[in-house]
């Protein structure tokens, strides 16, 4: 046996006791007679001493400790004489009689410390030296108790966990996929996928009813900051539900991962908007609610008043900055520049301080009667700021969205701790693509339009069918796209209908989809499902914007995992037996 | 809302009630004036009652019904005239005044009963349909709660569930990887993990001392029967722990999915036998320890006397078949031509028929004084059949203990639903290859020899390093080995010596253990774990010897998803992208 006790749950109730403890010397103090070492392992850190009367043999001992050496020590609990009350340790010590070095460690390239001196690229590579970090851990504990949260709400709520492959079959809609070459039937390959949609929609057509799985998806995509190639899932999918049900069973979900894991409890539904809305009064699908600031239109109000920039413009939108009216022009320019940023795009911005009177940049242009309707329209109180944009409807309404979220940030209103969920539903079912002159699913072709809406999904006009929404729908946590879902299409009259909007002849939607339509022939139930992204869904509770810290072994920004130097060359033999060979050509881009 | 109960739970408590159920329709029997349907889904059966007084329409839509008709019924709950005392809904029916049809089905190619009519291939290919049968239906239950109750205990014991990656690299070693091509790095590759062993170990560096995940595992093989190229794991690792602690804690994980999932309860330790000792005295390392025929070994005492095969042999061994004294020379011939089958591959089967007195086919060569004692060295008694096999060693140790399961079989001693879960430990370290003259590691060159071995394992004799035993385990259920693992080398000078009897040069070592003896170099802890295959555990729980059944969506033994249809052949485009071509050169084999 290897130690008696974690470093983590020595109190004074065991002083006295004899113990043997084992972890990685966090630190050495040696304060002339006595050395202090912190002990640390998974739970904790315990203090232990070595103290004067100590044998030189183990003062020697002591003084030959490097950090992260692993040890062992067999002592004696005492009461410390100065405690420490940050620790739940630390009201004691351990007065050392032996220690054993169980293995000597090399200087660690960068300091195991809550603030580490290690940059990115370094902890990468030693991740199992940053992996040893509190902040880390933390977040490795957090996910494993969110799993293990949801998979307590979902086995209570009679869904099963079922595994599907990983080793499936490439679809050319959609994103790229990864393949695997089949070595067994040359020439062919296998694909990861991307999302179980198909085997879940093929589980409902099996009689599963409630399904669910956190399961790994894979997508070969141009990585950005916040993407992996590889990713994790919570993917759900429930037979004879309407969108009521699904909604509130995933409310029932979250309700439970915010007061299981956080301690959050929340009272009665969470907020619903429409897709219409969100875009209308906060420029984007997935809102940060925790601060209001809504958007303002301004288009009818502000135009036609000879003040070019407005009145060419497609759309005017407004925010108003609360207590913001005092903003020196120093800031004002600054802001100025901030939403002239390439990221932001904004033309310009316009103001109107609303303190006494009405301050404001275009002043010339409008009459105080006329700023002070303004101010109005976008319910600004005395002593905000009101901020304009304008310019092509879509472009301002994501610079405001953007500007939204800064001001937000600025302002100390997106407060960490504090949770606003929401569902945004009615999502447009259809995205009409000028330059091929054809409509694309939004969601993927078994998306379901809403069931009042059935009317203007068999309608041939155009118009009409950019009206119809899909019965989808999206969960967002203080702006963050935490997971999406909806009710599928199961009736075959309207399977058909899709895919005649979306331009598939039978024939090819044969070709792509026929497989699973051949499932549908046989007995499908009404079905619907969400998927959540977990790694997301973790560093959200974790209070994090990054995915990164939420993964044991992430890649980097290039698909590369520094740590084991991956991915890397194969011999030839091995290729040969897989029936491929590398192609040198250059890549035509 | 679709339903408001589902098929399993309406009894004569809600007799009275108006419901509406939906499912899919198991049968439909008209018997003149009415009309009863079994409808199903996921939790049972209810029985519709459609009777004489029902609406024509109502009788209408009841004719119309299909086999795996998709519907919705809305009626009361009744009590029966007939009760049917095997189904918990067997003492009410559904008086119906409604039936939609919420989706039809084409007749299946195979019924979705019990004992079904649909060949093996088919019910891969529609592997939705037969997945709705009661047998798969609960084969996918019993992993889900296998799955659960698994994450119960681990949870409890403060192991943390962590993802590691799908995407790591190749390595040389072992069974062939699966590789996935690159597209950002052209020309290089990911592997999929055979298991995730090397990233668990790294683990333990990271300090995160209890470590398990249900994880899927993959490796490239040519399939046999029970094979699947990818399959999933239990995989388990500790820090600062001893083999005891081990065996302890995953001791009390099969206990308790024993309690939890079959009802089964263990008094006292799971029995430990030596691998010595199962080669003994089973003749493999996986003894189905539910009946006890023991092998005899009559080397000594058989050899010499002028019986040619028995002189000649390596080897002689006997079993002892209880009750069989009286097997009819059909039997014994039926019995002989068994064993001389090239899969048992022995040369002659020798018996002795222990009635009141003891007749053998060797007779003419030994006493009744030297039968009797081959007797007595195996413990038969009276009324037993001894069956007598010599040759090589192995193969016929191999061969006695093919014989001892197919008897045991016979005589109906592997009795299902009886559990003899058993652990086997003290494997060999090393295999000697005498072609390459060499050792192999027989588990992998991080298992660490036994700690009362060490001088042995230092040594250069051969003969001294052929007796070193592994710190390694299995576990065994009913002659299945369910899982595997060993206490692991964290002492460098070990590693080394390690490396050296395996034939690595320093640089060898280096280039293909490089990334695992560097994380090493930072404070490793004694670790050492266990890998169970949740597939076969499945299985074995499921009283099923195959794992097919407890795979939701299996391959076949070529490899392929016949579901799907996969792999398959990929566009030209997709592998110009990852920089590869088919290569169509003839295959060296």
């Amino acid at each position: 046996m290897y130690r008696t006790h974690t470093c983590g749950e020595l109190t004074l109730n065991e002083a006295g006791k004899a113990v043997t403890l084992a972890g990685w010397v966090q630190r050495v103090r040696n304060l002339g007679g006595m050395t202090f070492v912190d002990l640390r392992d998974r739970y904790g850190i315990t203090q232990l001493l070595i103290d004067e009367k100590a044998s030189s043999e183990l003062k020697a001992e002591t003084a030959a400790l490097g950090r992260e050496f692993v040890v062992q020590v067999v002592g004696r609990v005492v009461e410390r004489a100065a405690k420490n009350p940050k620790l739940p340790t630390g009201e004691i010590e351990i007065s050392v009689n032996k220690i054993k070095v169980l293995n000597a460690a090399e200087l660690p390239p960068f300091t195991i410390e809550d603030e580490t001196d290690g940059g990115d690229e370094l902890r990468m590579k030693f991740r199992y030296l940053d992996l040893r970090r509190n902040p880390l851990r933390k977040a490795m504990e957090l996910r494993h108790k969110m799993a293990y949260e949801v998979r307590t709400y979902m086995n209570n709520e009679k869904f099963l966990e079922i595994e599907t492959p990983y080793l499936i079959k490439s679809t050319p809609e959609g994103a790229r996929d990864f393949i695997v070459p089949s070595r067994i039937n040359a020439g062919q390959f296998y694909a990861l996928p991307q999302s179980p949609q198909t085997f879940k929609q093929i589980l409902m057509v099996g009689g599963y009813d409630r399904y669910f799985q956190i399961v790994r998806c894979f997508r070969d995509e141009d990585l950005r900051a916040d993407r992996q190639p590889e990713f994790t899932q919570i993917d759900c999918e429930m037979a004879f539900v309407e969108r009521e049900d699904v909604l509130q069973t995933f409310e029932g979900l979250a309700k439970h991962l915010f007061d299981a894991v956080l301690g959050v409890k929340f009272e009665g539904d969470f907020p619903r908007i429409t897709y219409a809305e969100a875009m209308k009064y906060y420029g984007c699908d997935k809102p940060d609610i925790r601060f209001d600031m809504r958007i303002g239109e301004l288009t009818e109000a502000a135009k036609g008043k000879g003040f070019g920039l407005f009145d060419s413009a497609e759309y005017i939108g407004a925010i108003s900055a609360p207590n913001c009216s005092e903003y020196t022009r120093k800031q004002l320019d600054e802001l100025s520049e901030w939403v002239k940023r390439p990221q932001i795009g904004a033309k310009a911005l316009v103001y109107i301080k609303v303190g006494d009177e009405l301050k404001s940049s275009v002043d010339k242009f409008y009459s105080v009667a006329e700023l002070q309707n303004f101010v109005e329209i976008t319910g600004a109180k005395k002593g905000d700021l009101l901020l304009i944009l304008a310019g092509a409807k879509k472009q301002t309404l994501s610079a405001l969205s953007a500007l939204r979220l800064e001001m937000g940030a600025r302002l100390n209103l997106r407060t960490e701790g504090v949770f606003k969920p929401l569902w945004v539903v009615d999502f447009p079912l259809f995205e009409y693509d000028e330059p091929t002159q054809r409509f694309y699913a939004m969601h993927h072709p078994f998306t379901s339009p809403n069931p009042d809406q059935i009317d203007l999904f068999y309608s041939s006009r155009k118009e009409d069918l950019e009206q119809v929404c899909a019965n989808a729908y999206d969960f967002v946590i203080n702006g963050v796209e935490i997971g999406g879902g909806s009710i599928r299409i199961h009736d075959s009259k309207q399977q058909r209908r899709m895919f005649e909007i979306l331009g598939f002849t039978p024939e090819a939607a044969e070709e792509q989809f026929g497989f699973i339509i051949n499932a549908f022939r046989y007995g499908a139930p009404p079905h619907g499902g969400i998927a959540f992204g977990f790694d997301r869904w973790c560093a959200t509770f974790g209070g994090s914007e990054s995915i990164r810290d939420y993964i044991a072994f992430p890649k980097n920004n290039a698909g590369r995992d520094v740590m084991i130097d991956s991915p890397a060359p194969v011999g030839e033999e091995q290729l040969r037996e897989l029936s491929i060979k590398i192609n040198k050509e250059e890549k035509i881009d």
